[in-house]
């Protein structure tokens, strides 16, 4: 009777519902819905790298797409809800668990919605952090690749309260946007019964069981004595996706057209769940193509820390397994930005950009980029770095320019895979998820010639999304394990791109150029102070 | 009777014809023509940096031009022509000084054409007349600022000997463009007839009195056997442009509808004649701002060389004075390439990007170029280096950039202003011509705001012609001499840039950070071979 499960997947634009067949990952139904604020560009400032969401906005998208996915099936079948989201993506919530902007009085006020994952506003706050953290005795930051990020929650809470008094004071506590749709659903009415997942707290919040938990109070009002309290106002325990965080509310059944014994499984990021949906084993990288990159791997018996990636949770992917995040920045953005830049250019040019960059044999304009358009996540997080296109002259054409971007963000992938290579975590493969992935030949293309490794595509779209619908069918009690249910629901293969060795070659000449102008200006923007 | 002077300036699309009163300046008539082939785009390819232009283009434009300024005046008025020209712009002749592309079997080949000024497909050949320079026991760059361009007379000759064995064969010598014009209009008949002209002598072809004129043999065939014999078939004296070359030849007196007895004089090159038509005097740089730049100045009692600018001549500009001369090797054209980058956009927003990037205050993106988009030519030339951006983040707009490439060749300009003081001679004001110096008053304001330097445009935009009118008339004898003649003709002052102080302590520090990543860019591209 119940066999269907839904998966929903929290996007940057956008939230998708997947309704999918328990037995054998069969798709039944999906919708997506955009978030409607900020389709419309409001609360952002790119410029300034303010980026932030209001609740509402996922609020209205989750109940229109599930709504819609389930439109003409029938709702009794829905046996559980697996969330994930962007991360860190992060808010300030009231007592009662509500995020503030909520609240009629902070409705407008951007410092009381989430803060995007590619907000940037906190980087001197980031800077404050890892100096703390490389003073502290213990080192915080060990499982977070070393290198706090402006991107992260700490850093994002830090300044939102030294930003904005009035929604300082009606802080209560704060939460991750995978943490808060579980809470809404099940009808959390404390902060304090927030069930809080395992891969944001591990990833994100420098929490970890060799100290406890989170860090004590202490280190943080050393950082600036407005972190004080904070701690204890957040949680000691944190839980894999495969625990249940309860049931739908009454409220909640009713908004959505479901049961009230429809099972809500602790939420997760994107592309931890993703990974799963493309069905994640050791020595494959599970790689998101998106407006940035979320590279996810799995290992066992991992006893030592990972260099400058920004996360190495036990469990964050796979219950039992350790989780390994890295990720760039910016991906797919560093493309839309050079679009935009010619955007005035109507749909004719810029159809024609990519095949035409597409025709240019590697290494003969002379072009070549850094892919810091959005500072550097992994490795070794830095949040002042700077994109940069050299070797430009007069014949400089924009296909020219775009493949020379799209070559820079497959340099800085094969930087991290370099980095788990030299941290003797094997990467044998990249299994190839998120929209690029479909998309674009010439990105797979050279992103397998660049990193000189064969990347597989998947069969479907919505991998996050059926990641979240695996994590579901456990929740509601139909496998025994992830593994299990991943093996029945996830995602085939489709496609594999296979590394050229003339292409690669060349390539090994021009990612070494890379490295050279990507070391001279990681030296250069210490220098400089505006 | 005889009252009028014409200045025959040919630039870089187009040639003007300019009637001038002799006895004060006055502008009686002038027309432009551009040169069809060139507009065509015919024989050039940007990407591998090849310029070439047709010696039909100049005949045909020049001879349109010349009779569209005369119409409706009494042509019989007319008592001399002045010429000047783009250069280092090269063409191999035969015995009779005929360009080669002008013989029917190469009437399409771009090796039997003349090499503009901008080619740069001579960059080995530049490298290896540097290195025998340095291992002769006579310094024969020393006057040419110790680096020998691929820009100028001796590296194209080569490469175009290399090239093509048939121009090769038929190949008797060389002429620059100021030099076959003269040659042209007054009828010579044979390739060592030719008046050269002082200033390209002195400046690109290593023509100097201190060892007798060119460079002997043995230095060139050292470098390449081809060269066996060159010297020989060029030239041993050079003639400042206050000399007669000779008369209008029956021929040319009737295709141009004037009498035989008009004076025609040596040529030189448009931006020393542009000088004079500027009225330079000693501790003013006056500055062709155009696509490129060329920056001259002149001194007295010069004892020494000056480093790394591109000529140091007595008698260049004025007679009885040292030339020097500087220049960047684009300027006008790295804002051109960006809006043809955009060009798509259609001119609405390119009308935008000069207003809105005047509304960015300095120093406030983050966003810094490198000029040399077109290599560099001063100081110290170097042909390989390359442009770059730096600085972008997914906020970086169309104007935001622009900005940065304007402040770019702002700071390639102070580089060369440095220079000058740094060899202890004076610079106390910038003339501003050139087309960009009446058209943008941003990129004035930021030059003199970048060089905090007071900037003077003057009330003429065809000051090379006026200049070579200058010349002309003294070419006549209604002037004893170029100062006489500059005093009573030259172009008068319209407007004042004065540096704002505040932006000038801004650009000192971007400045900094421009001279620090140009230093690293040019220690990256001697490490980087394609």
């Amino acid at each position: 009777m119940k066999d269907i499960v839904i998966g929903l997947d929290f996007g940057t634009d956008s939230v998708r519902a997947l309704l999918v067949r328990a037995s054998d990952g069969g798709i039944l139904g999906s919708a997506v819905r955009n978030y409607p604020r900020w389709s419309d560009g409001l609360y952002c400032d790119a410029l300034s790298g303010r980026f932030r969401q209001h609740p509402l906005d996922y609020v209205e998208a989750m109940t229109s797409a599930v709504k819609a996915a389930l439109c003409g099936v029938d709702a009794s079948r829905v046996a559980a809800i697996g969330v994930d989201t962007t991360g860190s993506t992060v808010c300030a919530v009231d007592g009662r668990g509500v995020p503030l902007a909520l609240l009629p009085e902070f409705a407008a006020n951007p410092n009381a919605m989430f803060f995007l994952w590619k907000d940037h506003t906190a980087v001197p706050e980031a800077a404050e952090i890892n100096a703390a953290a490389r003073e502290s005795a213990v080192n915080y930051l060990a499982y977070e690749g070393g290198i706090y990020s402006a991107e992260w929650f700490w850093s994002k809470i830090l300044h939102m309260l030294r930003t904005d008094s009035a929604v300082r004071s009606a802080a209560y506590s704060f939460v991750e946007h995978c943490d808060w749709i579980p809470a809404l659903l099940t009808g959390v009415t404390a902060a304090g019964g927030i069930m809080r997942s395992r891969c944001a707290a591990g990833a994100k919040t420098m929490w970890h069981p060799d100290w406890g938990g989170l860090p004590p109070d202490g280190f943080f009002t050393k950082i600036d004595p407005l972190l004080h309290g904070v701690t204890g106002r957040l949680f000691v325990r944190s839980h894999t996706s495969d625990a249940v965080a309860g049931r739908l509310s009454a409220e909640w059944a009713d908004r959505l057209g479901l049961a009230t014994d429809v099972a809500v499984g602790v939420g997760a990021f994107d592309c931890h769940m993703g990974a799963v949906g493309a069905r994640i084993r050791e020595g494959q990288m599970v790689k998101v193509f998106g407006t940035s990159t979320c590279d996810v791997m799995v290992a066992s018996g991992l006893d030592r820390c990972v260099r400058g990636i920004c996360g190495q949770v036990y469990g964050s992917v796979i219950p039992g397994l350790v989780g390994l995040e890295a990720g760039q920045s910016a991906f797919g953005d560093v493309y839309a930005w050079f679009r935009r830049l010619l955007s005035c250019s109507g749909e004719v040019l810029l159809s024609e950009l990519e095949p035409a960059s597409a025709r240019i044999s590697p290494g003969t304009t002379g072009i070549i980029a850094l892919d810091w358009f959005n500072g550097r996540r992994t490795p070794d997080a830095n949040g002042k770095l700077t994109g940069a296109i050299f070797g430009l002259n007069l014949g400089a054409t924009a296909p020219m320019i775009y493949r020379a971007l799209v070559e820079s963000t497959a340099y800085g992938a094969r930087k991290i895979i370099e980095r788990f290579r030299d941290e003797m975590i094997a990467v044998n493969e990249v299994v190839a998820i998120g929209g690029i992935s479909v998309k674009s030949d010439l990105v797979m293309q050279v992103c397998a010639d660049v990193c000189n490794i064969p990347i597989k595509t998947v069969a479907s779209d919505q991998v996050c999304a059926l990641g979240a619908a695996i994590f579901a069918s456990v929740n509601a009690g139909m496998y025994p394990s992830i593994p299990d249910a991943m093996e029945k629901m996830g995602a085939k293969y489709l496609k594999t791109y296979t590394p050229s060795a003339a292409d690669a070659a060349t390539y090994n000449r021009e990612y070494s150029r890379y490295c050279r102008l990507a070391a001279m200006m990681e030296q250069e923007i210490d220098t400089y102070v505006r």
